[in-house]
């Protein structure tokens, strides 16, 4: 199977469990309160990869002897991942003053237009969307505290960690993205392997293994070393892109405009006047071409993609350490194909 | 036994177990967010009245037939809760943009003196203390995850529901607070009880309950009764004191200079006027008093006191229908008597 094919089977199911977590809880809510939840279920639902659900459900398909719990059950958990996946995107985009999410305004953007209207407070959107991000944290808890989960503890362990771990790096991200003096070499990559590699591909899949009750020794290392390099070099893949479109042979500049540390400044060689320009803050379209000329210069895009290459190969490799049917090992080869080219 | 000698017995063991949590993430943590946790450490550990965790042990050793789980073990739920305290006030304060926080500068306020020198962001500090307080969260979920506990899905599902029902409160307060229009009647009463008697007094009491593995038929409802309308007069009692501090003689004006609808608002009865005073951003000290003085002849001071003493006394003869010890229904009624000296 591809894992296109593995996506469709599931995406609607993970879509209609999101919802019903929802709609759980849009029971007997207070009026003044309903709007707001239903904004934040339409937030939660936009069109989107879905990777995290996805891979949960993998891991725990590949690894099954028989079923543990019902498909029921393992939706709502794969929903939940989702749920949380917009509880971070909701703070992470108030502290990032992103306007766009998924093509529409981010979920403060859209209650400012909305409530200012109502209240003496120009912040308002910024401040119903901390709660708002806090309750989604709760909705999940509450909907996996209904079901019966194997390992529950150990689950709820991991889980933690996860967050705990993506925490950590939207933190560095925060520290670095804004910091007057130039970072500390291979920063980049600490974030990449906090806040996408282990963040959106090790921890969802490990979690359906987890589920699984599949009991294999040193399965959770082999999980790491299959997985890992991959999500670094989606997140070289994802800085290559917005800084480089190679479809369009246009630029997009805002990383560079944002003077973002991604992993081509990590890369490069580059002197001080560099530096000062990428810092500078609302650089002319003048300014841009030169940071791009110097990035083109540097060899950093070579090496990028050199690095994003190898990060793949030895995921690919990894792979077939994994305690799983050939079957799997081909679907999660796919995926990591197809990781490249999403 | 008085409350007060309760408190004694416990409160260095609640204190040294947040240390504990915080410690055990502090092993292992990177350089560059080290700092940050041990000022968040310091944030949660500032001196306060650990009401939440002494009710938690006091719902525990008063429903328990033995001891369930290890004293060490109940300490660090104890300890959780303050935790998830920090939490919400670190979020909150960010909301109401307040300053300080038991006696010295809110996290947020904090880390904007601290972290602005380093960083070309002059709200670093609010983007860091949403980050954090969702950190305490996780460090909770890992700590109670760690731990046996008798009926954790229970316990969890209830632990959530709590925090749901606070945020709604919350929600509430933050769209009443700023609102162009007069609130609904009542609206303040709604808060009390969402805010602070189920979120202070009612669940860490029933979460005690829960683990002691106690089963009393309705005992659930009753200790509903018993403890929520003394959690709601506690709120009346602080909106008293704040606006009128009945010790000193003086005004403490700062909730009308906000224009919260307190229950001071609601009980009394006033013309258009008052409200668009109310409302008015920035008011002297003459429109002040023009306030404190149409309070005064509203006759809502002496609803509020009444209404306040009344539902003290609901709670303390609702005790008497709680399934435990006389001696620990004492202990109950001197703790309620106690809310009022707070």
């Amino acid at each position: 199977m591809s894992f296109e094919k593995f996506k469709e089977m599931h995406l609607e199911k993970i879509n209609s469990h999101i919802q019903r977590i929802f709609d759980e809880q849009l029971r007997n809510i207070d009026v003044e309160i309903k709007d707001l939840i239903v904004k934040t279920k339409s937030f939660a639902l936009r069109p989107g990869k879905r990777i995290r659900p996805l891979l949960f459900i993998l891991g725990y398909e590949a690894y099954k002897e028989k079923n543990v719990i019902p498909y029921d059950d393992l939706y709502l958990i794969a929903a939940s991942l989702e749920i949380m996946h917009a509880f971070l995107l909701i703070h992470d985009d108030i502290m990032d003053r992103s306007t766009l999410r998924r093509g529409k305004p981010t979920l403060h953007v859209l209650l400012n237009e909305e409530y200012s209207k109502f209240v003496n407070n120009e912040k308002i959107g910024e401040d119903l969307s901390i709660v708002l991000g806090d309750i989604l944290i709760f909705y999940v808890l509450k909907t996996l505290s209904s079901i019966k989960i194997p390992n529950f503890q150990l689950f709820l362990n991991e889980l933690s960690e996860c967050y705990i771990n993506t925490a950590y790096g939207q933190i560095l991200d925060s520290l670095y993205s804004s910091r007057k003096e130039y970072p500390p070499k291979n920063i980049s990559f600490k974030i990449a392997e906090l806040k996408t590699a282990y963040y959106s591909f090790y921890y969802p899949f490990y979690l359906g293994y987890l589920i699984s009750n599949a009991s294999i020794q040193n399965e959770k290392e082999k999980i790491r070393n299959a997985i890992i390099p991959a999500g670094i070099a989606f997140q070289i893949r994802d800085d290559i892109i917005s800084t480089f479109d190679e479809k369009s042979g246009k630029t997009h500049t805002s990383d560079l405009k944002e003077g973002k540390f991604t992993s081509l400044i990590d890369l490069g060689e580059f002197d001080e006047n560099f530096y000062s320009l990428l810092k500078k803050k609302d650089k002319n379209e003048k300014e841009l071409n030169i940071l791009i000329n110097l990035l083109r210069k540097s060899g950093a895009i070579e090496k990028a993609i050199e690095k994003m290459n190898s990060l793949f190969a030895e995921s690919l490799s990894n792979v077939e350490f994994l305690g799983m049917k050939s079957e799997y090992k081909k679907l999660i080869k796919d995926m990591i194909e197809s990781l490249r080219s999403i």
